[in-house]
């Protein structure tokens, strides 16, 4: 609706109306909005933004949009952006740009600009260096508030974030202070006496996981970044943080589904792609099945004597690989939040195991009278009880055991999840069973 | 080891040096560091910390460490404590306290403030109004920047967040101005021109997940919550924000795992507990994988005169679940991210068709191979095969439908995940595998 009444003001050649709707409305959602106009129509309109607003649009446009613009802009129009644009914003679409265009950026800006770009883009995809931002404000600790804060207002309109700032000597940083303390004290106090010096902050080679650890654990808004020589290269804002978190929250559910994780919204992810992240562990979960399937073969003579147990295999299966992915996800989630670590194994162990325990009786008694009642035959309730208690203790222990392990050497524990616990409960489950049954039935 | 070396000092009354090594700490991590303690080594050690980081750390700790100090607390040292602890966490520690001690707290404070806090403990716990805080600055829209930056010297240091203001005229929330605004513009420019009037609020009753997903839409640092009459009546801070964001992750990531989700952390919560939590679940998925089990039942006669089927029931019926579960994750993830609506269905779904083709073919491929090679039976192969394509079109459209439609009827989706979709997948896996076979055997 919106989208239309713009598209119309825009066909009406209404240009002063369309310039004041996009006046009054939000950065964030006049990217939105752009984002369902076709290619022609999202440039011109862009070109109606405000300049004061232009950047920051820019920077939450995707990259397909973000492509079209660089490459119709003109000259000017780049330079324009480009100037208004932050530094890790500006990484950002550099990322995802096609190489002409990026060497069109790069020629755009100043060489130093240039010099700073080509090194932010040289850090791994997950590391610190990536993700930060190198306009921040930078004080001396013998300057007093009413100093900061006038050097704040000098240069403060182009740092993303002067909430924090970094005290600094020959480039190592020393102390920080917030700008809540800058507002709050005296005019004549000095820096040193303000600063605090017991800083948490991390190096441009730090896993950006750990740094959206770090913002979760202390409720930061904005993290220094040092490099090998501990010198202040740069910050971590909180909204990339919030980013990081999101981003690493969807990998973990996508792993655990058994998905290879997909950099990009399930939209923007070519059904190839979808194809090729998926059918690898599906394959791999083929291969733990087939073995659950030739166990089942080795017990030919006891279903082939007593073919109803053929018909309990799917439940009993079910419970056991839900009861391990239960626990898994627990684990898997605990270890990431960093509530549990490899050290409570025997804790975790301990209470998986009177937890499977409760889980496994309230199981069979359901089921063992729901069979009695059924087929009027106690050793099969019996077997199916016996089984379900034995199914659960194996797949919750299973379920707990194997992403710690995961942990321990170093593989993502959010691959033991459900799928892999499945299949694997699965196997054992099938052995459970036909042993009880076979003893039970003498088979 | 820290834990030891201060509790050394503890017993050797080093009183100074305990006080010097807590005044370096993070409040954060002295909160960490106390949780290792016994109650009375704790509330001895909290005695040292110095008053201007007591109410932090105390804000840091967990439940049973906040009812303790409560309990043992001076009612002069609850008072101070009370007086410098924001009123957000004011809320949620009483929100964990036993009665009594709620009485003592609210016995303690003024009577305004235990009106207001009576108030916030009203809100129902999913809502805004449970996680803001009342502390906020607030500007007139005749002042000049430098009258706001007196004001906030003379009140923000009791305030949460002084990074964005908020301009009221009536109560009535008019404008916000940022601090960066303020720190960079003239002194004597005035709010009203200064003010930003396009606002995005809540209400004191909008969920708290609405808020969350703000937050990282529009990267906020705080976020104005009004209520009926429009009126000013709390913020809501970022770090309460990303703490919602990770447990709605977390709530998630249980409930796609066929848990109930907890409030606390896997040890705090306890063994019958987390049985309960888990027991619910795996009884509703028997009582479907139990139709399964009947289907199976029905098709007796198939593979009692020719057995070897049986032993390919858990590859298929695995790789369909998990076929199912990969969708169902993607969809439910990026339903919570706003990427997926209900209106994508048929993009959705066409989607995942071809995905779907184009996974099953290699996935029948790879395993007609196999079977062939193995047994050497073609019809065999072809069953296989075939019946894989089917399962895995089955699969996939079941899983991104079921919880497109689940968020359609205001059902949370996260519950049609991998358990719920195995279990149904694997009814139409049998129906789909026994029907093929029985076709091409003639049986």
């Amino acid at each position: 609706m919106e989208r239309e009444h713009l598209s119309n003001l825009l066909q009406n050649r209404q240009f002063k109306m369309v310039r004041n709707i996009l006046k009054t409305m939000n950065e964030v959602d006049i990217a939105t909005l752009l984002d369902d106009f076709d290619d022609k129509e999202m440039a011109f309109a862009f070109r109606l933004i405000p300049k004061d607003k232009a950047a920051e649009v820019f920077a939450n446009m995707n990259d397909n949009m973000q492509s079209y613009l660089v490459e119709v802009f003109s000259e000017k129009e780049l330079e324009d952006i480009l100037d208004d644009l932050y530094i890790d914003d500006t990484v950002d679409m550099l990322e995802d740009l096609p190489a002409n265009l990026v060497t069109r950026v790069l020629d755009t800006v100043s060489q130093s600009k240039r010099e700073l770009l080509n090194l932010l883009l040289q850090y791994p995809d997950d590391s610190t260096g990536s993700i930060m931002t190198t306009e921040y404000i930078s004080l001396r600790q013998f300057m007093t508030v009413a100093e900061s804060m006038a050097h704040i207002k000098r240069t403060g309109i182009h740092k993303e974030s002067i909430y924090t700032c970094y005290v600094t000597e020959k480039r190592k940083l020393i102390g920080i202070v917030s700008a809540k303390d800058l507002l709050t004290s005296d005019d004549e106090m000095h820096i040193a006496d303000l600063m605090k010096t017991n800083i948490i902050s991390v190096n441009t080679h730090t896993d950006q996981e750990e740094v959206a650890d770090l913002f979760r654990k202390y409720n930061l808004i904005a993290l220094p970044v040092l490099d090998r020589d501990e010198h202040l290269v740069g910050i971590v804002t909180f909204d990339d943080a919030i980013d990081v978190m999101v981003e690493e929250a969807t990998e973990d559910i996508s792993k655990m589904a058994a998905v290879s994780p997909s950099e990009k919204p399930y939209f923007e992810t070519s059904v190839f792609t979808h194809a090729r992240n998926r059918f690898v562990w599906l394959l791999v979960l083929m291969i733990s099945a087939t073995i659950t399937g030739a166990i089942i073969g080795h017990y030919e003579a006891a279903f082939a004597a007593l073919p109803l147990l053929v018909s309990f295999i799917p439940m009993l299966m079910n419970t056991g690989g839900s009861g391990g992915a239960q626990t898994s996800a627990l684990i898997i989630r605990g270890l990431a939040l960093k509530e549990i670590t490899f050290g409570d194994m025997p804790r975790v162990v301990f209470k998986e195991f009177r937890v499977s325990i409760l889980v496994g009786i309230i199981l069979a008694l359901a089921n063992g009278i729901r069979v009695y009642i059924i087929y009027q035959n106690f050793s099969l309730a019996f077997v199916i009880a016996a089984s379900l208690v034995g199914i659960m203790i194996g797949s919750k222990l299973t379920g707990c055991v194997l992403p710690l392990c995961a942990k321990k050497i170093g593989m993502d524990p959010a691959i033991m999840a459900a799928p892999l616990i499945t299949t694997i409960v699965d196997t054992f489950s099938i052995l459970i069973y036909f042993n009880i049954a076979i003893y039970v039935f003498q088979l």
